[in-house]
């Protein structure tokens, strides 16, 4: 067996597998401060390409970004009683304003207590609320639709990068309707905006459903969620678009004045992806030797490595930059790596860290002008030597042909991955044998205590109904 | 005495001016968070525009963007003293991980008091620093240039928006070098950053130093400061640079192995720029009639407003429509605003959010194939009827030339500002006088128990050290 640069191996054990793909990658760390992360230049390089992507396709949806305090008092979650018992209890709360050097230490002053403590935000539907109710006014401000990238924070006992931290980063939109209709329609129309990046940008084709009554968002009418299937077959939640309705413009009184010259209140929704999607990428398109990134997210979609020995480093290194040059004229990121390493460390550190395509070039490249190129996904059997000409002319759609194959490569293990199943008996038998993946079967089949029973034994949930026959649900573990 | 928009003008009120533009313009309020602001969609659009321009030159500058935790272990405080005597105290600090319902109302949670609270980063040197120490094993780590662009608290009493408030927005860089030389170098050069970045985005010449031992950061052998004059003749501080020199290296013990084989503390820079910078945008270029933005980061450069009547707003809104479309095929940011406010208040709506440049047409510009363009810089006196064709070919000119006037303009004003004075004597008779703007004599000067005595009665401070003759000194009020 070859030694792969990962290990344990996914097969050998998935979720270490997943913790030291993130190290060796160097993604992200923990920090010292418990469950929150520090996300490493490399993976924050990742996570500002799949931000600025999408938050272009949601201003394409006619949506204002705008930005709301870290902070909310207190006060505002006791006005939405549901919300609250839904995830607002583990928050970070602020009690203090002021330190004090007390027996030569700093510490909380005791004259500078809050009279009325804050939260840290762990998602800010009660603040926006607040002010909407402020700025919408007439039906003419209607519909209104904001969004916010952000740091939320929701206190974590098992933290895991990226998956599950204390502190996580995302988008948080928030927009208000006139009626039910338009809001209804909002809340599909994001959880479409969400599939279709999922599928276009990060090579990932959603399971795109309505959550059920048992697993909606607390305080929404519905939930739209788009979960990915992962290698080891867990479902992994990485959007969801909430039809709020009408409870939060009650409790924030969100009023407007209609052309009837009525008051009434508004429908809003609510929707949100966050830096767990690249928990999802790393855990769709990894493999053993590490990460491997869909070109539209790659801070590096080329990688030209020379593979220099003492006496030609400086003309090889040279001739590196040279293709370097041509190849960024062509709009393409390429790094050109001339630091001192071995070239075969550079070779499995780009590995590592997933480039899609790695091309290395040496005296026998140099004399012919041309440059050997190698698909990350589909590794050492993809190798081929090209001429420069042909490299120039053809890169950019090397790089399309990667994406798509890494979309098509998942579709199909997808497919494998989802069982369709008649019953309960059916269900127990898959899972009591270790069957992994996702399982459709009649929703109606799950509403029973049997059911309840096998969620608690084998830790499956209710992931959503199938979009396609919402009289069908799929049932899997989940991260 | 013509109206203007804003009330009171800037020489009736120059502070309340300011609040009531914030406001007219739309760009922020204040939140129910004591001290914090909402940034509302139009401020945000213009705060993207001026971080994304300074983030690319940034990176330009060869640095890493990279995210680190929003919260702070205390302890980490306690390291670095002269840091937490500058200005760490004022901070939130986070006491428990949990809310509870007590007696029907969420308050902390006695079971959920952290055993060593946590701070919500005022800056970020010290949880960096851990990490640096961490990050950084050999000089071939070196130089590490890292950024980031995060929300920071500092407890604000008397909070006003953009210019002063507990929770603002910044980038903040932190970069470590094996040598005193390269530090020193790094900290002017991103000081250098910041004024090519203030004059050719913001349309605004700073004030360009160091500041003197007493006004310098906490913890920095050298501070270099960029001070924007504005209208009132006060400062701004808009952006510093710090040499940390050793203190931070050797607080939190980064150290690096030599090429020599021995073990060396670093030497670590920081700086940033924040929101404060939309402040000085309004402050400088601002005037009775509201926001005045340089195109540069301007959301829309360019809005078009159709002077609809009933009959003809169709037709009159689609011709509005087609040149809005070939002006934003020259690559320009273009608002049609067919919005169904009255056109008198739209025109009012963009001369107060200060779009640079405004296009009306009406009947007689259809007829002809024209346009009405007025200059927001120059206002009436620039207003005229051009050929669509014209118009199509010069836009992107006429833009560059107000981002240009607008720089000179202030140039102009600027010079008029600065009063070079030889003594004390002569600056209390100015300051006794009521002369508004900065005073620049030598540093000695100020080396007395009179100057402190002036600074306490006119709350004057001494800005910087004139980066072309050192030995002077400027002085002045500032926000």
């Amino acid at each position: 067996m070859s030694k792969t640069a990962i290990t344990p191996t996914r097969a050998e054990n998935f979720s270490e597998w997943y913790q030291n793909l993130v190290a060796a990658a160097d993604l992200a760390e923990n920090s010292p401060v418990r469950g929150c992360m520090t996300i490493k230049p490399y993976g924050w390089a990742i996570w500002e390409l799949m931000r600025d992507e999408m938050d272009k396709r949601i201003k394409a949806a006619g949506v204002q970004n705008v930005q709301f305090p870290l902070l909310i008092p207190v006060e505002y979650f006791n006005r939405e009683a549901e919300h609250v018992e839904g995830f607002a209890k583990e928050c970070a709360v602020v009690t203090h304003y002021r330190l004090k050097a007390i027996d030569g230490t700093l510490q909380p002053d005791p004259d500078a207590k809050l009279a009325e403590p804050y939260i840290i935000r762990p998602t800010s539907e009660t603040i926006i609320g607040e002010a909407m109710s402020r700025w919408v006014q007439s039906y003419r401000d209607l519909p209104m639709k904001l969004n916010q990238w952000v740091n939320v924070m929701r206190w974590e006992m098992r933290p895991r990068l990226f998956l599950r931290t204390s502190e996580f980063y995302w988008q948080e939109g928030h927009d208000v309707f006139a009626d039910h209709a338009g809001a209804a329609a909002d809340a599909r129309k994001m959880h479409k905006v969400y599939g279709d990046y999922a599928r276009e940008v990060l090579a990932i084709p959603s399971v795109m459903g309505e959550k059920t009554a048992e697993e909606r968002f607390a305080g929404a009418d519905h939930t739209y969620t788009m979960e990915h299937i992962m290698q080891d077959g867990k479902a992994l939640q990485a959007g969801t678009s909430h039809d709020l309705g009408q409870h939060f413009s009650k409790s924030f009184d969100i009023k407007y004045l209609g052309d009837d010259g009525q008051l009434h209140h508004a429908w809003t929704t609510s929707w949100g992806v966050s830096t767990r999607m690249m928990g999802g990428v790393i855990m769709t398109h990894g493999d053993d030797d590490g990460l491997i990134l869909p070109p539209a997210i790659a801070p590096y979609q080329i990688v030209i490595i020379p593979i220099v020995r003492d006496e030609n480093a400086k003309k090889l290194n040279k001739y590196a930059e040279k293709i370097g040059k041509k190849l960024r004229a062509k709009g393409l990121r390429v790094l050109v790596d001339t630091s001192d390493m071995r070239s075969a460390d550079k070779i499995w550190k780009w590995i590592k860290r997933g480039a899609p395509l790695r091309i290395e070039v040496g005296d026998r490249e140099m004399e012919s002008e041309v440059a050997t190129v190698t698909r990350r996904d589909r590794g050492k059997s993809s190798q081929k030597t090209i001429a420069l000409a042909d490299l120039y002319k053809n890169a950019s759609d090397m790089l399309k042909q990667i994406q798509s194959d890494m979309l098509s490569a998942v579709e199909t293990r997808n497919k494998a991955m989802i069982t369709d199943i008649a019953d309960l008996a059916e269900l127990s038998k898959h899972l009591s044998a270790g069957k992994i993946g996702f399982f459709r079967l009649k929703y109606e089949e799950t509403k029973s205590p049997e059911f309840d029973g096998l969620m608690e034994e084998y830790k499956i949930s209710r992931r959503c109904l199938d979009d396609a026959d919402p009289s069908f649900v799929f049932v899997a573990k989940s991260y």
